[in-house]
């Protein structure tokens, strides 16, 4: 049996705004927030157009999703994000009380892993999901601008 | 010698923004980046208001600072905060490349310290600048609220 909305169905909506930072030269991120099977936020890095450290693309996907749903939790939401998140997003997500984050590519020099920055416990963590292709593209990014 | 802009003197500027937090039924933390001895971004608290777990003061004076430079980083500038930052904070904080951080009271249980999330490790930290003022202020808040 098929299962149409699975963990990487997700995954490639996030590399779609990931794709969508790089048409923008921005570093390839991308991250969508899902609700009962529903996109409900989307987000890409937008560090340099927006002139902002914050504006990741969990950031401001995690904003839409609490616009969307005009509250301030994401209980019983899920995101994905192309790249491991960093210390300042795990915080956001861990504020956010969301109940699961999924990322494609580690991050073994800026993730919250290694990073020290929390998820809540009881936080569902999965890594790995289209991580090859989540790779590629930032590697690509970083090499054209050497 | 008096000198007229010390640590007090901006802390005070922040506390303010607390206040005004306070006015608006949010939790009472307010905050300024500070630029030669120049305030160029202000934020108090508005999670509440804006529907968002990222809205910090923090985060926001950041934000705000950064646009009035035209640029994401903010060496050479000081953020002042009522209360120690938290893990999404000290984050940002990291990736701004700020360079002095100095906050009132600690934050014993949301607080990056104890949290795990880092500063750089060139940023100078200052604590406890007008801590008594921001605890009673937390203090006065939470209470009201029971």
């Amino acid at each position: 049996m098929i299962k149409a909305y699975d963990d990487e169905y997700f995954m490639r909506q996030a590399l779609e705004e990931a794709y969508q930072a790089l048409e923008e030269d921005e570093i390839p991120v991308g991250a969508v927030v899902v609700s009962k099977d529903r996109i409900i936020g989307r987000g890409h890095n937008q560090t340099e157009r927006l002139n902002d450290v914050t504006a990741h693309a969990e950031m401001l996907a995690i904003t839409a999703a609490a616009n969307y749903l005009g509250g301030k939790y994401l209980r019983d939401c899920t995101l994905y994000v192309t790249l491991e998140p960093c210390n300042m997003c795990a915080g956001a997500l861990f504020w956010s009380q969301i109940s699961k984050v999924v990322y494609a590519a580690a991050d073994e020099k800026r993730g919250f892993l290694k990073g020290g920055s929390k998820l809540h416990p009881k936080n569902q963590l999965v890594g790995g999901i289209l991580r090859d292709e989540s790779s590629s593209l930032l590697k690509e990014f970083f090499k054209s601008k050497r």
